[in-house]
């Protein structure tokens, strides 16, 4: 089953809104295990859109439409839908109602521009949207279905969350001729991409023992992260199960330390599910990273279970006075150095009585290097009851990805530390 | 001059990554002049890119591909190049040379598989890209214009913004036909898109009496933000932007208080500018936003100018030791609310003997709610020498939303203190 996604709008078009729509229903497609193999955005123009309307229901089983369901002038979707389909508008009176009542919850009477999203071609099935006032359209002819939801994400969402998604994966269940198309996502931090392809690249050969699946390896480099995902297709579920189980352990045997998770998460909600289990408290001194760190770690709902407070210490003055860092230290080392960045997390472990200690200090540009200082250096401190020890690395020059990096290297030592590894 | 993006990749297509690469460059090709009337994604298959290529390569003047130009093995796109143009591919010397000191850079030994990106087609013009290892392409035939650009959105915006978007202005510079479209953005916060659009309704009526320009008032909704972009298209260019200059008149006759900035730029940038100027200096101290109001204050270069430092008090603990809120405070009125965050700003102010203390207290969910604090109840808190005062608002039941909408209108609050609005 191929598919195509047909978002509407010109706004997409000059970049004025990012198309999240067309990731969320790929996304879900591919969760019901429909490929989509085209993504096409068009403007508010009619023949263009029954264009492309025509092109992606001859080549395509499934097409998905998003947007120009509204009650504007330019919201013309269904016009289209009717020249495709050779069908006409219709007044629909449940949606009549239903909009209706939409407005008459909110104490809106309801404008005369709404009228016309009541009428809806003859041949759909309405999907009824609780989220807003424009119905779901759905269209099966000739084995093919044809889905016309609004361009609101929210709407979006809620038409696949409570109709769509179940509708598709029931139609795909009878088709006899179903691939399993099976991914898992593994997220590695701390190691460049084309390091990481060559530690890897004995993926295909390793896995030539599995039988009746096809696998790909597909690298999505991030921030400082590369998400490695794992495809494995079989017609027998199983094997497509049992397919990723190897190749997962090629990976692990290969780069696992670099592994940081296994599901959609970030590395705050792992570190914070291993502080919870270990029962350990954190606490944290930020200079250069300014808040990030912390505010990623308050980023995972229940963190006040094990962060307790962090200090931003900016100025020299306030490392001394909230921190306890020697003026000496700043002196001869300055505050960008290893002992500055295990006094500040020795410090912060006092201040908040944690378990755990965790600072960084460095430079993250586009000012403030030195001649034996650079942007981009920082040194990364950890403190517990029995040691402290600091790292130092050298990132970019780009003073907002320095400090994404440096908090996520931050994490990234705690987890090492927290594991062993 | 008509545009088509085509990017490439199956993680785009299965809603891995959100395509930000495909709005970004339409952005840029609408500032220069271009429209793009197409966006396509494909996947990372030869046969599908090469069709693509070709139907938009006769069809379109420009032709923007973004992805696969990295050095593993799902990366094509070369290829479908030189099947497009009839092209091989050679080894650039200044493309190798490049490479191999960004490595020797970062102390790494120049990987074997990053060879491939020192591959480039014949007839393509080499863009340098200071921002990673595969270069831009970029291929002039028959009076049309084809760029490859790596699929890293920071690669992307480093390429636009050196070499790419100048080329294109200057292109289209020649046309004789040639309509100036100029725009503005005006960043509105603290008031919704549909009160917003209520106050601004006679947008139209105000500008009729100016000539020769057609203009065009977009609603760019964000997270607590509206955007307003203002379009103006003339053949003159003097006309449009005189035009311009009406429109933002009108917009500032009408909803002027909430517009906190008329260039791209963040809020904690206007304040930081306002701080500077008024030589203040600030400290935070930050309950339920978790360290982001301090965090966007230091996305801003120069910030250690005025910000002292910060303090996140999760723990009701941390919020009496470090910044002196009274233990009958939080047993009578609890950790949220006026007169917790009232005492959280006098208290940073006092410690970090600053001119200004901002706090934040609040429930950002999803739990913590209770009978009479909602999940999204926050109390801002300002502090200085004259006055101390706390406001109340209740945001959504989203955990990170309402720590982004929390956090920039804590940032909002202390702007309209700082200009007296």
């Amino acid at each position: 089953m191929k598919a195509c996604i047909i978002t509407i709008g010109d706004e997409l078009l000059i970049g004025q809104v990012v198309n999240t729509n067309a990731s969320y229903i790929g996304r879900k497609l591919f969760e019901a295990g429909v490929v989509v193999e085209k993504t096409v955005t068009v403007p508010d123009d009619e023949n263009q859109i029954v264009k492309e309307f025509r092109e992606a229901f001859n080549r395509f089983d499934v097409i998905i439409v998003s947007g120009g369901l509204g009650p504007t002038h330019d919201d013309i979707t269904k016009k289209c839908i009717c020249r495709l389909f050779k069908t006409k508008l219709v007044l629909n009176k449940k949606v009549f109602l239903h909009i209706k009542s939409m407005f008459r919850h909110r104490r809106i009477l309801m404008p005369q521009s709404n009228l016309i999203q009541t009428m809806v071609p003859e041949l759909a099935t309405i999907l009824k949207n609780n989220a807003g006032t424009a119905p779901g359209l759905l269209i099966e002819k000739r084995g093919k279905i044809f889905i016309a939801v609004p361009g609101v994400p929210l709407e979006v969402e809620h038409l696949f969350e409570a109709q769509i998604q179940k509708f598709l994966i029931k139609k795909f269940k009878k088709k006899k001729d179903r691939v399993f198309i099976l991914n898992k996502t593994l997220h590695t931090i701390g190691i460049p991409e084309s390091l990481l392809s060559s530690r890897i690249s004995g993926f295909d050969n390793a896995l030539l023992s599995v039988k009746d699946v096809g696998f790909s390896l597909a690298y999505l480099p991030g921030k400082y992260e590369v998400r490695l995902r794992i495809t494995a297709k079989s017609q027998s579920r199983e094997k497509a199960k049992a397919g990723l189980v190897s190749a997962i352990k090629y990976l692990q045997s290969q780069v696992g330390g670099f592994i940081y998770s296994y599901r959609e998460e970030p590395i705050e909600k792992v570190i914070g599910d291993i502080l919870k289990h270990k029962k350990l408290t954190l606490a944290v001194a930020e200079s250069c990273t300014g808040g990030l760190v912390s505010s990623k770690i308050t980023n995972v709902s229940g963190s006040s279970k094990y962060f307790l407070n962090s200090v931003i210490t900016y100025s020299n003055k306030s490392k001394q006075k909230l921190l306890g860092v020697k003026p000496s230290t700043l002196k001869s080392y300055g505050a960008v150095s290893r002992q500055a960045a295990i006094q500040m997390a020795r410090g912060i472990k006092r201040l908040a009585s944690s378990d755990i200690g965790l600072s960084t200090t460095g430079i993250a540009g586009p000012t403030g290097a030195t001649s034996k200082k650079p942007v981009g250096l920082v040194w990364i401190g950890y403190a517990d009851k029995n040691k402290a020890f600091a790292k130092e690395f050298v990132f970019t020059k780009d003073r907002m990805r320095n400090k994404e990096i440096m908090s996520k290297m931050a994490l990234e030592i705690l987890r090492r530390k927290l594991l062993n590894i």
